[in-house]
């Protein structure tokens, strides 16, 4: 039954899972347990402080009365710093008509698929990622998952996306890959975006075209073993049907200053300027200067990034390697090597075990609340991302946590292994 | 033909006529020319500074580490103080969960609409107003725009809405009402707020409702002889119909530190909140708890509103008071008395007269222009707020100029208006 209170689109919006889940991690802390969260996509400012720089550029700005509005697309400084740092930091060119200052980078999102997908398109997304169905519900497009498995480390192929693309609309992207860690390598992104020309040059003049959202939010945490690559850069060709999400949030840990930008085609800009004025997802004004200021900054920007990467690596590592040594010792765990970003994949491949209280775990939701009972580990299964399967892949994010955190959940964790029982239950899935 | 580039939705965006108006303002001023820019519907800080705590509680919210997610309804604080705010101020009592934060106030514009209304749906504004034709369109809404007269000071009566709002899904009401400057009456409103009343009470139980969105961003800003009424206040039975937009963005001269918020029903209000999280539009997490600090210190606020409504009424009364000069000469202006907020409603009746270089006015945009090249008068006519009809009514904004800018204008307009000849072309309206 529809709920005549309120319109369609919002009667079918899902609740969040993740939200879900916090509200059970706080009532087991609220009752004393001691947990290792590693379910906030976030940063705690107690491990990772904005850059002094932001904040004091912004402080400047606000005591020089930079308080009202700022234009529709953005500061033009800011504009201008975006379009030198791609220049310098990924060697892509932009006019200033190709960059939109948004309020954070979900608006980046949300404004593409508003600019470019009409109700009954496809819109081809991977699983696990994070929001695209929700993003399709809002659009009322078709969406169109494809599941992408741990062998290529949950990031697509060309092969696999080759029959989705027919005839679609917008191709999402997002590398590296939230919940994953994951990214793309050189030789894969290359495969897809040829792919991309493809389709697009089988179409016929003034059809209309396949795009892709290459949501890189996270690229400037990539470790160095693991260099971003991005399309346009790959091939050039792409141009002209790319856009590209990004900002401060996530590189700069600055998530609640409200601060991202897009850069793409500038006719698919214009309009997507436009949008965002109705819509009012601007970023302030006084942030938008100081984000200027830091990007302008290289020194800055290389000590912060290289101290970032740094701390983020090390929880990671800490996280896998106490995985790999339980995996050593037998039990059915197993984790994808870091490679940047905040995020771990870890499998807890517990399905069909019993607890100690005699709960056969059947689903990633069993093992995910055992798992907090017993061992404080608070993590999201991938099913928040999109994943239908109990393949047991979970999200570890590290943003929120400190080293000190990290080290005690093991011993836990091994104590709440040992105490799972074979069970007769069959589980759900046997992948 | 459609754009096979962009959405149906982004293709039927039409742009801005306040910034085709403004680049002309700009190609004047890079010729030297003296403007009195009226334009504008912001503050410039060196007119009007945000409340100093205001500023200070973002800046020490920033050193404090405060930079990361704020919560997708905005932070407990800003929350509870919003709800004692209107508690305090408008007698209104609504629980926490009827209060969402927003990014500035116009995404709590563009989530009422979409919580509520489906494509399809009538939506009902009055003409003059901002920006509902764009959200009529976002929505994919059949918008019915019903014109206001200079005799009600442009505001609707129920008489006017009679007939628009029998099966209509969403009402939309701003008061004080952006561009004119005038207000609702506390007869006006009940009368509307009954007639609201009436159209559920015949709908069939189950059946969808008629809401009530009402924009009253301006109200701090209201005239003390002119005080605001508000609906739920006048009839608390509207509480289920009944959504509030609202903000610091006016009322704080502060639209560029994007804090605003939402009172309505629970049940719609969570409805947004879900919206709101995906767009993204939040508000800064710093400034919402900043907002949060200045809304609990009463005698800040109530200090800082008084400054702000004398100067503000200084400048209105000041313009007022000239074109009423310039009228009692003879001349075919008049302007709407002021009541608070930062516009002015004046009449430039000079459609049918021919410039000194022989041009005919035929329409408010030939107006315009004469009165920007001959008189360095900047104003928006009536026409970018959705009245159609020439009438020569325009929007006189007074947050970006000092009193200094508006005295010399009346010279320069005078002069303007003993130019202009008569004319045997018969102007467009007659009206």
């Amino acid at each position: 039954m529809p709920d005549p209170r309120v319109s369609a689109m919002a009667d079918g919006l899902v609740g969040s899972e993740i939200l879900r889940i916090a509200a059970d991690i706080r009532a087991r802390m609220a009752e004393g347990a001691e947990i290792c969260n590693l379910t906030v996509g976030d940063f705690s400012p107690a491990e990772f402080r904005v850059p002094e720089r932001l904040a004091e550029e912004t402080i400047a700005s606000l005591r020089a009365g930079e308080t009202n509005y700022p234009p529709s697309d953005g500061v033009p400084p800011l504009r201008r710093a975006v379009a030198a740092f791609y220049e310098r930091r990924l060697g892509l060119r932009y006019p200033l008509e190709s960059i939109l200052v948004t309020g954070g980078s979900r608006p980046g999102l949300y404004c593409t698929y508003r600019a470019v997908v009409d109700p009954g398109d496809t819109v081809v997304y991977t699983v696990p990622s994070w929001n695209n169905n929700h993003y399709v519900h809002l659009v009322g497009a078709r969406g169109v998952p494809v599941a992408c498995g741990a062998e290529d480390g949950f990031l697509p192929t060309r092969d696999l996306l080759e029959d989705a693309v027919r005839g679609a609309r917008l191709l999402v992207l997002n590398s590296p890959l939230n919940p994953t860690g994951t990214g793309f390598d050189a030789g894969a992104l290359a495969g897809i975006c040829d792919l991309v020309l493809e389709e697009n040059a089988r179409r016929a003049p003034g059809e209309r075209p396949l795009y892709l959202l290459y949501d890189q939010v996270y690229w400037m945490l990539a470790a160095d073993s693991a260099p971003h690559v991005d399309p346009v850069s790959l091939r050039p060709a792409l141009r002209d049907y790319t856009v590209y999400v990004d900002g401060i949030s996530k590189a700069f840990a600055a998530t609640g200053m409200r601060v991202g930008w897009t850069v793409g085609p500038a006719d698919v800009t214009r309009r997507m300027a436009s949008l965002l004025g109705h819509v009012g997802a601007w970023a302030p004004r006084a942030e938008q200067l100081a984000a200027a200021r830091l990007l302008e900054s290289d020194d800055e920007v290389d000590a912060f990034q290289a101290r970032m990467r740094r701390e983020l690596q090390a929880r990671l590592c800490a996280l896998y390697e106490g995985l790999e040594r339980l995996r050593a010792r037998g039990h059915a765990v197993e984790a994808v090597p870091p490679t940047g970003s905040i995020y771990l994949s870890a499998r807890f491949a517990l399905h069909g075990l019993r607890t100690p209280a005699g709960a056969p775990l059947r689903t990633n939701d069993d093992v995910r609340h055992y798992l907090l009972e017993a061992a404080g580990l608070a993590a999201v299964p991938f099913q928040a991302f999109g994943l239908l399967e109990d393949t047991g892949w979970f999200r570890l994010s590290v943003g929120a946590v400190s080293l000190a955190e990290i080290e005690p959940l093991f011993g836990r964790l091994e104590t709440a292994l040992d105490a799972l029982e074979p069970s007769s239950v069959p589980s759900v899935s046997s992948v």
